[in-house]
């Protein structure tokens, strides 16, 4: 298949043939007992894809292993001792229900990279490290990006401590997957090692497909603030139980979920979305006796996230006050904004454009490894159309064509970065 | 233990202990698996629940049947041929965490009026029909009072095509129970056979308490409107979708969730309840795809039912509309508000002040057996205080001398109106 540009970078063309085919195998291994293509972590059918993962590592020559964190990670070493190392590759865990591309093409394109650079007969000054991260989705304990925080030295006991609904502590489900969580939180790299980090990414949104755009270059990404909310009214019957006797704790967490709407709405780059909700007891002729909800906030603006949360608790405060409804209110592990460097981000300009792209620069309203990754250093995201704007769902869908044209960018963006840092 | 009035009626004083250890028999066959007291229409612990209805009315020596409908009836006969029959009993199902009086009171009450007239050495002119009624809480298919429907010749085949949210018919789901639904619609009682139907059942409101009134007489029967409502927008990513561009079933729910509270709290003896909400997907950072709701609306004034029927449905069109969702509005089986017979109210008002109780005059804001049964003919109902007005819950309460008085009252108003109808 020819890619707009082809033979104008340093690179080979990507292989359409190879590259559908890694997508098709891990779109095989998927949990049956739920819709569209899912692989939550902690499940089985992530476990055989992070093992699916190893073994393309390994067969592509590269040192591999599976880390105390979860992480499958295979080292193509460079020619340059203590030139330290360049990072790529994404996650191969899915949401529930969710699609073939989110964080797939991320692993799927770095080893057509590893391929094309390994056929171009080049050696690369860095080692060259291609990671498929753990838990990237946001998992039942509220915590998402597990296996890039250990990396990046910013898994901590606390996050193990986290706890699901039904009780269970997040140490205690690693622990039943296989995962030592003692050992996880010492799974960071050494400190200065990664000289660059670049991940391929659907974008996921609808920007790159309105503009028309094959390709985008992320500058920052989203902070996010998830919270839990627990509403406990009194349970009682629905008929006999007068309007103003009531303590509804189902209609405190609704007026909640559109407190969430509203705050997000009034602010053009903010998101807020109540996506879970359990009714205790759940039938139609008893008062809500306790709400459970949780939610989130993203923005890029760090300060706006701020005013935000305030304005949120309140609202919820005064929707539990209003109906004599107890309010327990819990802030999950949150993210800051993320600039990302401005060095590598031109690195990757130059390369994208040398390829003939017209690279969009965006904000990721997602988030990503990559985020995590940069505390450890210079980081930078590569972003291809999602149809329709649409992830997080069985219908997300990224031509192959525009496939191509991510693993042509991350491949000359690799090569560049390996050249001029 | 002294009843007040006790001695001044034409019955004995009901035994304390006979009525405790039947209390106490039905609160140990329940679902060990679910919260509080739950005898659920159509599980095992239910089905128990009858069985043991039917060796108490058979120990008791009466005629006993367990009807077509899956009903418990017993009959005691009277002395004269043709005079018909009256009926009382209530029923042994519950809510899903529910306690240990509603329903219950009334059929163990009946036992023991059953027991207080035998002990007399009278024999009542019209035959005594005690029954458990199968299945008088509102059931996963949105019906309520199966049995007593089916003896009002008032259960159709459209309810047994009522479909429950994973789309099994009722009339399946009552086959595979053991209730022949196509012979159970034919299990309609003789029209003209019962001359007088009266019920005793805890108040499940505060007005009895909160006036210091042990017993109280129902006036009229609230009608009740239930509906199923499905919101469907478009799943989505909680990041990359911005705020204008979703669909988000889950805030549509929401607002029509306030809107059921906010058209109920205008009139004062309206109720608005939603009971049940189910979000798909159900994650937290996902713009919900898909979401049910499940309600009611409650009055004794059927206008104001249908107003308000109407102008919940144009809120709830007006909240999906608005957020670009589809809303697919369904209205379940509706029952109109039943003023109960003022004869057979007369006939209890003056039993009941025999026995020096100053009965409140009452509308039920509860569904009952009661309601349905008023098609057969004269109905009435003997209430009695509930502690905290709490029902549907494990906190339900009604003291044991409340029990008795309630016996008391529902065997002199039998005795009275075996002699005046």
């Amino acid at each position: 298949m020819l890619v707009p540009g082809a033979g104008r970078g340093r690179s080979a063309e990507p292989s359409a043939e190879r590259v559908e085919a890694d997508l098709a195998a891990l779109a095989a291994l998927t949990d049956r007992d739920r819709p569209g293509w899912t692989r939550m972590a902690l499940t089985e059918a992530e476990l055989e894809g992070r093992q699916w993962a190893l073994r393309q590592l390994r067969d592509l020559g590269l040192r591999t292993r599976a880390d105390a964190a979860g992480n499958v990670i295979g080292v193509l070493e460079g020619s340059s001792a203590g030139a330290g190392a360049l990072m790529t590759g994404s996650h191969t865990d899915t949401v529930d229900g969710g699609g073939r591309f989110d964080g797939v093409v991320g692993f799927v394109g770095a080893l057509e990279a590893v391929r094309l650079i390994k056929e171009s007969g080049r050696t690369l000054r860095h080692d060259l490290v291609v990671a498929d991260f753990f838990g990237e989705e946001p998992n039942r304990f509220g915590l998402s990006c597990v296996g890039s925080r250990a990396l990046a030295g910013r898994l901590t006991p606390a996050h193990l401590d986290l706890t699901d609904a039904a009780g269970q502590r997040f140490g205690a489900a690693l622990a039943q997957s296989g995962i030592d969580a003692g050992r996880a939180v010492r799974a960071r790299l050494e400190p200065g090692y990664v000289r660059a980090f670049i991940e391929l990414h659907v974008e996921q949104g609808p920007v790159l497909e309105r503009a028309g755009s094959q390709v985008g270059l992320v500058t920052s990404i989203t902070g996010v603030t998830r919270f839990r909310a627990l509403f406990t009214g009194v349970r009682g019957h629905a008929g006999t139980t007068a309007m103003p006797d009531r303590r509804d704790a189902g209609c405190a967490a609704a007026g909640t979920v559109l407190a969430v709407e509203r705050i997000a709405s009034a602010h053009e780059h903010a998101r807020g979305t109540t996506g879970s909700v359990l009714f205790t007891p759940d039938a139609v002729n008893i008062v809500t006796g306790q709400a459970e909800l949780t939610g989130e906030l993203r923005s890029p603006d760090g300060d706006w996230l701020g005013y935000a949360r305030e304005e949120l608790l309140g609202a919820a405060r005064a929707e539990s006050a209003g109906r004599g409804v107890q309010l327990d209110w819990q802030w999950l592990p949150s993210e800051p904004p993320v600039p990302l460097d401005g060095t590598l981000l031109g690195v990757c300009q130059r390369a994208t454009s040398r390829l003939g792209y017209q690279a969009a620069l965006m904000y990721s309203a997602a988030e990503h490894d990559a985020a995590v990754l940069a505390a450890l250093g210079p980081a930078a995201m590569i972003f291809i159309p999602s149809r329709d704007g649409r992830s997080h769902c069985p219908e997300e869908w990224t031509d192959t064509g525009d496939v191509l044209a991510g693993v042509h960018a991350l491949t000359e963006c690799l090569l560049s970065a390996d050249e001029s840092l």
